[in-house]
């Protein structure tokens, strides 16, 4: 009765995931588990009561996997993504759906050949309530057409991987997906303008912040801050301004304490907690939605295979020097609808 | 190997429960229900696949079931959380413990018999990620050492059922109980102040609001302001001020838009989206302690007893016309903490 | 045609206001100052090109100062108001009128013989913008009906010659006048309850924090927490609950930073800067309707005597532990309305 | 002593700037005024005792005239500028300090060949309390090196008058001033962008909103949104991101009220209010500092320079279609240091 799951990779966001499908998510159960790291894999097998597999394709082909949730690092995305289509199963893959179009676009074939769409990509925010309240805003018509969105991303503080193209591939493409979805709109054009380096991002090579500058067809302009090192917190800012007026995400609650001649609000240090309930959500929702055979709602491979070409275009635009770029896909199929 | 629950009542709150158990909680099973309205009942019981009950104690008794959920009317809870205690089971009973000391009572001397700590009570406040905060924010000395708390209570509307007793014994045991808890501190005398009467709140008999007046042991002066009728929405309002700062609970997180010339945040109009995450966190905790057989962390059966006893003190307060009285307990037994 | 003002006693309020008199309010000149300490006195008037007047009385009776400002300490109020109305001059005195009630029933007896209101007294609360908003919020109606008032007013630290009863008659007195104007309402009764005594305020004798509690006429309780040591700022809060909904008092503004994991706004640390404003705008207020001889629309003997009357029956609560006393005035005369 | 003010241009700003100099501002007097329209003008000289001149050129060459303040429509602003030079009277300029970039240059000669800088242009904003506590917060390094700025300037609604190239030149040259100053920094380059036209603001041919893009030689990107009809209000934002955090300007204070399940806090119409205690501040320190003749520290006719040859760049950009310009200009004469 219980949704048996199969988790390919476990990596921070992976070993989060077994975990929150253990205490979290009711109505479903990992029941293998692999990693590239087999010391690491057998111990998370063990302790969840899971299958090791030292075979990623192995564990989506074997019988007692019912769904797959991917969450190796991102190049191997795309692999599981087209065996669990193969296997003719469930897949819950974590964003990014691939790193390269051309994948995405295999992925998409083999989807629509398959018949129904089973893929569908992490991009959680569009589960977080303060989105979810946010579009509903804009819907109801309370502000309006939206005409411009304000954005920003801050990382407090970022690995020593991250790199000029990452901070649009993995941190901005969380805003090129909610965006979209936010505004029910598509891109048509972009641009990345690059301000004074910061100090705190020490590292060689890694251009912080950048600011993306997104054009919609509906011609609403977007400017998204994106910031690896902020120095303070991790900080999601979201205003869209329409022609009634305008609407902010919330920030997350918090304790206001008064001292020392300051009024004081937490802010938390990471996303973990900041998107925790986003999490929570998204995956209870695609479990009971698995089980129940009923239309995913999350993003699909197609939100996915937009978001990776936006960001690709999005990354030739800042090592060309800023220029402006149309943002051109193919229509999108009708299976997609 | 999931935790086998039977739920007596199943009114609002009970059945609220029961889905929650179904949908939320993990490592749990709803496996009997029990109900005075018998087709009630029968249909929950059809729909989660329990067993249905006609006498509560029978539930109590049957082999099937691990723990109890007592959500029956308020006068029931005693006899049940009884029945449970006989029987060797942990039971959960929603506040009130008792509407009486002497059941309270009775349910002290029947939990200490039999030797362990089975009964919680739902207060689920102390589970609210708020006042969690609130009272981490207290305990790291932020804000020295706590000498007032301000607080308040406020209903939009209430039910034709409602009393000038029952605001403080349903509104106010939520303060009475929170508080103390978040001050790690007990009452020593009570008050209740009447301002002038609400015209929202027209009926006839029911004086609204009212103003609970608390002291501690430690000193601290306590206001809390009980509203049926706010007018406006579910508010919860709490600020402790310490000898070196204050510390205020956060409102729920909201959109904020700009039309009209005005800022606006949305306010809750009830406790049931205000507290919802307040009782998953409670439940899962429940749950999984009961399970583990760890003990237990939320309220006891004392502290239901002291919540009693405070409640109907300060009920007494307000029909001699708001004079102050001393809140007296017996010695809290050390099997209590 | 600038008005030509004289102001006995230059301690820190009285030079204040002889500086704003000087470099901010329009229409007026300080044409004369008298000081205990002649040293001071003489310095001042040196700088400010005015007459220095040993004795206060005489300054008063000065055919050249056209109207009267009593910045003296609070024991000599009385005496120079008295002389002010004896010579027929416009004479604004800083809080308190007096502060003795006798006192305070000879000004009145004497202005009313004068024939015309031509006495002010120093609350400046009644002019600060935020105050005024919220006075307005409530005559519009927005939120029904008045029911209760929290309020709190905090001050950072005090002065080593700070006691018990000045907290009342000093602090509080501000309180007392300002709810009463904002609800256009009368006490009928006070109380005075004593939460645990700050550490910081760490003078002997002196109680630190006290709250106020008020009841009016037409029933609205009113607490009001008055500390001298609040440890963290200068800070004035006013909720006011109706049967419709609440208005609160806005805080100061203030830039918005974000760093360390934390969203501060800062908090004065005195009510120089906080209410500066206030004071401004009715130093201006008062010379404008002097100059022009309109009605005076600031706090009048009248509300100074109730103020004096109210703070010394709350301090006879507090000596006497906290009981509830009546608070009874004489009839407002006719001449007052 | 008073210093002998003569206002040339009596529209809606020069009224107020009278009605501010008689009401408001100590140590001056307006003792001429000057209009187009007659009549106007004669009824505002006998209103203020101050007498008419037909040709605003008399009026400043007349002897009794010791400073002037241009207030008429912004073409003649550099003829009445250059005319008090010649005369040798300090002169304030209310924004733009003309329209075209010779205007100004000939301005900035006159000045240097007179030897003494006695122009100043009306910027308020940087007397505006909540910019100079954000300047304050910038220069004391709390936020680090500034890296970016977002900022809004939003009219609720426009004139009939009003075109797409006003919207910079009036609106938008205000942020254009403020934000140089803020940062200490210049601009070398800039851009507009044009997002989904609102339907709000149904003038043919007016573009809006406009969103201007500015980098300075430190490299600081800044966006400024730009509306003539917001919709819902005056709302001027600013936020400062540096390396260290961030620094927002504080929003007006005002009453919060909770009705009808909404947390509401007011937005002003327009500019009059949300700006008048800058422009209070603003003229006190002229009239102050003319009278004493201490340097003046407002926007001088360079920084007038800068906004208009700025704000003409930006103008150009937005009708090429959004292609970024450099800006470029002479070297600052050391005069202006």
């Amino acid at each position: 009765m219980e949704l048996a799951i199969g988790v390919v990779g476990l990596g921070a966001i992976g070993r989060d995931h077994v975990k929150r499908f253990h205490e979290r998510i009711t109505g479903c159960k990992v029941v293998a588990v692999s990693e590239v790291n087999q010391e690491v894999g057998r111990r998370v097998a063990e302790q969840y009561g899971a299958k090791f597999y030292a075979d990623g394709e192995e564990l989506i082909n074997s019988p007692e996997v019912q769904a797959v949730v991917v969450t190796t690092w991102d190049p191997a995305h795309a692999q599981y993504v087209l065996a669990s289509i193969k296997a003719g199963k469930y897949v819950f893959c974590e964003k990014p759906l691939a790193t390269e179009a051309a994948e995405c676009e295999k992925i998409l074939a083999a989807e629509q050949a398959f018949g129904r769409k089973i893929v569908q990509v992490g991009f959680m925010r569009r589960y977080d309530p303060g989105y979810t309240e946010l579009k509903k805003t804009i819907e109801e018509g309370k502000i309006g057409q939206p005409l411009i969105v304000h954005a920003c991303h801050r990382n407090m503080t970022h690995a020593a991987t991250m790199t000029s193209e990452m901070s649009i591939k993995n941190s901005g493409v969380h805003e090129i997906d909610v965006l979209r979805w936010l505004l029910d709109d598509e891109y048509v054009s972009g641009q990345v303008v690059l301000p004074r380096q910061s100090r705190i991002s020490a590292k060689e090579g890694l251009q912080d912040p950048q600011i993306m500058m997104l054009r919609t067809k509906q011609g609403i302009c977007i400017d998204v801050e994106i910031s690896q090192s902020s120095g303070y917190g991790y900080d999601i800012q979201c205003e869209v301004v329409g022609d009634l007026g305008t609407a902010k995400l919330p920030d997350p609650p918090g304790v206001i304490t008064k001292t020392d001649c300051s009024r004081v609000t937490g802010i938390m240090p990471g996303w973990e907690t900041r998107f925790v309930e986003a999490y929570n959500i998204e995956m209870q929702d695609w479990v009971d939605r698995v089980k129940n055979a009923q239309p995913l709602v999350g993003a699909s491979a197609w939100d996915g295979y937009v978001a990776c070409v936006t960001s690709n275009i999005l990354g030739q635009c800042r090592e060309e020097g800023g220029t402006s770029k149309e943002i051109v896909l193919p229509e999108k199929p009708e299976f997609y609808n």
